[in-house]
């Protein structure tokens, strides 16, 4: 298995990767060197050639890359040609603006939403039904769920995210501004907006060093 | 200047020390060892000592780290020292979440939310005004705002960052899933949530591998 030795920093890359390569597709671009690649991405070439080889030879030297089949190879390995069924937990704000998101497009399908008001209680959400939390153990023993969306607030999270993990759900995709103590197997993702902003104003301060 | 040197990727786990020490202040601890922020942050005791160590002899042999100074001094590193008034770009869903976030305890102030829908102008969001597009220029001009938030549509956001920048704004918090182009003085922090889903399906996918 070659996958395994791939760094985790190029597997950040990917779904960048991905990205530029779904443009390409859109605008009806078959093939692209790595020259040209770099310079649309802003990576340099040697780093696209040194990422992309990691995954065997999908270049070929005076005709380049072919974009679809570079295309479909990395969302393979990113495991976005298949369907991952999701639930959010929490309808609030940000669980709401969540669900209107257009993930499916990546196979990342939202089945429900759910929270505890009851005035929320089986209202839905661009089609995709609002269920209260009681049921959540019912549900996930009922339906296939891969991924469990958290939204809710940081004193409840660790609970509920135990709730999961009980039932067997094996990925966490958390939004509380917390990390997470789950079991060695399962998997988090967290996206800890706080931080991204602490990052930003870092760069503010220190914008000038950047350049040089 | 020392901190010129600090690598990236300290740089990158500071925010996550900050909210560590944020809760032992709130817990009343004044002082921890690196062992003990080890086991708490599930991160070696000399990761630990060497990232902290970037910072100048915060700790003391026999004594670790005061809490409230480790605290201060990573604040002022991150800039959260000071207040970073901010406006959101697009009214939906998730600018509406934004605006609701308690962004402000960390000194990142919205001070108005944009949008386009007549309906939505001179509306409220947690006290926040909504005001039009059309009168961005003129409310960059008449107030200092530093950060500019962008949850717009993909195919609106190149026109907005280049509105933006041509203003002054050198901050952008970007949600749109796509990358800016900007000047080099422009600082762009990226929030991709479909990257991020896609690192979550990448590793449920390696998840036995990641074990190993």
């Amino acid at each position: 298995m070659e996958e395994r030795q791939i760094s985790k920093a190029v597997i950040k890359r990917l779904p960048r990767y991905y990205r530029y390569l779904e443009e390409l597709l859109n605008h009806g671009i078959e093939r692209i060197s790595s020259g040209e690649l770099s310079s649309k991405m802003q990576v340099t070439a040697s780093q696209i050639r040194q990422d992309l080889n990691n995954f065997g030879g999908f270049g070929q030297q005076g005709y380049g890359y072919n974009v679809k089949y570079l295309y479909d190879e990395i969302g393979k390995i990113l495991g976005v040609d298949q369907t991952h069924p999701m639930i959010i937990i929490g309808g609030g704000n940000f669980g709401h603006a969540l669900a209107n998101y257009d993930f499916e497009k990546n196979g990342f399908v939202t089945k429900a939403i759910f929270d505890v008001r009851p005035e929320l209680d089986q209202t839905f959400i661009r089609g995709i039904p609002v269920l209260m939390m009681d049921q959540l153990e019912d549900f996930i023993t009922r339906e296939p769920v891969e991924i469990a969306v958290l939204t809710l607030p940081k004193s409840q999270v660790a609970e509920v995210a135990q709730r999961l993990t009980r039932c067997g759900i094996k990925a966490l995709w958390n939004f509380a501004h917390l990390d997470l103590d789950v079991p060695e197997d399962v998997v988090v993702e967290n996206v800890h907006l706080v931080d991204s902003l602490m990052q930003l104003s870092y760069r503010i301060s220190h914008s000038e060093e950047e350049q040089s």
